[in-house]
């Protein structure tokens, strides 16, 4: 191991028809295909031909006005990741869940379900949700504030790991001959009494492949960097230049020790848009026809709401209204994506038109135009200078910014000896290198 | 159409292997394959070969002792169905959910995906769930009495409704020329503010092809009846006699015309597991041989369960103590099936042991031994009599039931031309019969 080249771990975000706001008026785009099973399940299928770790799907729980201008998720995420787990074999299956608005209990269920569906290859992005909007689809009148939203969901995390903890390795006997098909001395209940929860248990599913899914987290704010280093196994991030990747990475790594967890036991990937070209003028050339494909309209409503102020009343060629925006200690969600906003807007002193744009192909990720040779470039670079421990790939453009990536980029990758060539686990806890052990220790 | 023959609707409820309890002992069991994807994906093939209507899978929100000495659903039923979709093409999904400790929202949003996933082959049945040791995994004390149980459940079908119509026909655009995805103004909320529950809507999931999925009900209790009445169009139910059964369907049909609907938008199937033999006598032997191998300690506790009282005390082979038993008012919970082991006791004058062998293959439901061709006349004989519109057939054991069901008895059914020899519709609604309209009528 120790003479072993360390690799890359590769996570394709999946987003109906790719991650530019405007990729559904793209001619080779496939909009219609938004509710559509096969379509998700190739999407799959080809990460899977490009040995990658793991789909991931995101989730939200209401629907916005953005509709008008751009495919929007649509399909609920157990059900299209199961479906996807019947014509797959290896690739990892990663949900989005939300704590604040789930019943442990029922989400404990889904995933050991899954887990067992999959052979163990699930992961759960454990996120919390936040807007008064989405609060009033579940019978509340306001969303929970930032820092009680976290503590509802360590809670949350605490009763979901001891229910798929409940069943022993040794609990399920099946002795035909005695009658005896699960000996319950070794199930144990969650018994879980805290202030947002109560929970007694046991999981009616027995222990799952994995027990835990692989734990995703993606916010990046304090608290969630903090939540991470005590609970997260791979963090999705947004950075938008590989030196403040160094500084995020070491600083959260660093946090880890104080929760007794080495190091190793996370993999940061941040998110990466890559328009890939045979030549990088016809790589830049694909993004600007995206860009020019934006509905002016739909970027100005999603950077109001970003920044949490009408942009409406200024004009679309002056400057981003510093002065005007609230301070982060007033945002109650998304403070991370606030603050990277800003400090774009500041750097590049960008006018509100060009912060769009700049946000459009992925709201603030990574963005990178050029030939396969130049996107290995800048992985491997990221990789080797402690940037990142492989990248949340996020095609402006689906399928084709899919197949172009699998069939130009991974092989490239592969040659340089930084990703695999082929799967050695089943698990997507082995394709990450997790042990579950290391979640252990603080049960 | 007038002079077409009436046909029976065919339902398998899929309960691991099979619905003896002790059905996990046989020889021919695999009681290890609970949480094999690929033992539940073959059942629902097999059933599709045979035409049928629909599988169906319960849902418990527990662990209960029980599981000592018998296989409970290990699965949770969306993600299952959901990865038999994958492998089917023609046969309903039937999923049972509870209105009693889930979201509207959530629920809403699984059956659109599943709707979607599968082309419009999705069924709900709407169940409420009793009992504090459930309620207590779910952070509640306590579980809701009767009443208030229905009266949750009519609110929370009547938001999901508003959500799965929230998109019109017409409200998916998607003209890339303009720009324009959905026209917002298609997309009404579902604004439903109750006691019970306050959604906001709308649903961020565009219309599926069945809009509603079949609702289904299975209570037989008095608000079990009249909330079928009001709302089900598929009902299961426990009837032991064919008279019991004429009665039952005769009474929940009348109690339809209040709500404005006809007798023709609802389908009666009562359980019905039949033991299939070349001669009777094999078929007999096959019942015996199952209930053979029931662990009596198992049988009690169940009885006990079901009749609110412990039954240890009381001498295995004396009566079954009917003058100890609390009044039905006292029940909270599964009503009709205490009113149904009650009955059937003082009919036949039962000791405790016989009762738990007439229950031990089925929970009180109608059982059969013979061969093909004489369960063929019964069936018939329950559909011309008015007793049923078809059944949900619960083989003992298996997938060997199910097989011989399929190769046997279903060719029987189809050469009397009272069981379709192919699928005429796409979806789970057509395959019944049923439209949607009725329902239309009284949102």
């Amino acid at each position: 191991m120790s003479q072993a080249k360390r690799q890359l771990h590769l996570n394709l975000f999946i987003l109906s028809t790719g991650h530019h706001e405007a990729s559904w008026r793209h001619p080779e785009a496939s909009p219609h295909l938004a509710t559509s099973v096969d379509y998700y399940q190739k999407l799959a299928q080809t990460a899977e031909r490009g040995k990658m770790d793991s789909v991931f799907l995101a989730e939200k729980y209401r629907l916005t006005k953005t509709i008008q201008h751009r495919v929007i998720p649509q399909m609920e995420a157990f059900t299209l990741l199961s479906a996807i787990a019947a014509v797959t074999d290896r690739i990892g299956l990663t949900a989005t869940a939300s704590t604040t608005y789930n019943e442990p209990y029922h989400l404990a269920r889904k995933f050991a379900s899954l887990d067992h569906i999959s052979g163990g290859r699930t992961g759960w992005n454990i996120v919390t949700s936040t807007g008064d909007a989405t609060a009033q689809n579940f019978s509340r009148e306001r969303h929970l504030e930032h820092r009680e939203r976290y503590d509802k969901a360590r809670e949350f995390v605490e009763v979901v790991k001891r229910l798929w903890d409940s069943w022993s390795e040794e609990a399920l006997v099946i002795d035909k001959e005695s009658g005896l098909y699960a000996d319950i001395e070794k199930i144990r209940p969650a018994d879980f009494h805290g202030s947002h929860f109560s929970v007694r248990g046991a999981l009616n599913i027995p222990r799952s492949p994995q027990t835990y899914p692989v734990l995703v987290q993606a916010g990046s704010s304090e608290d969630g960097k903090e939540f991470a280093a005590e609970l997260a196994e791979v963090v999705f991030t947004v950075q938008n230049t590989r030196e403040d990747a160094i500084a995020f990475r070491s600083d959260v790594k660093k946090r880890m020790k104080k929760y007794g967890r080495s190091e190793e036991q996370m993999k940061i990937l941040p998110g990466f848009i890559p328009y890939i070209g045979d030549t990088e003028a016809e790589a830049k050339e694909k993004e600007r026809e995206l860009n020019e494909l934006s509905v002016s309209a739909y970027g100005l409503q999603c950077l109001s709401d970003t920044l949490h102020t009408d942009l409406s009343a200024y004009p679309l060629d002056g400057p981003v209204p510093l002065e005007a925006l609230p301070d982060i200690s007033q945002i109650k969600g998304q403070q991370a994506r606030f603050q990277l906003y800003v400090d774009l807007a500041r750097r590049e002193s960008l006018s509100i038109r060009e912060l769009i744009i700049r946000t459009a192909g992925g709201r603030g990720h990574f963005t990178f135009a050029g030939t396969p040779v130049q996107i290995a470039d800048v992985m491997e670079s990221w990789l080797l200078s402690g940037a990142a421990d492989g990248f949340n790939l996020m095609p402006p453009l689906l399928p084709i910014g899919l197949d172009d990536f699998v069939n130009k980029v991974i092989p490239e990758l592969q040659n340089r000896g930084i990703f695999r060539t082929e799967y050695t686990g089943r698990t997507l806890r082995e394709h990450y290198g997790l042990t579950r052990e290391s979640l252990h220790q603080k049960v």
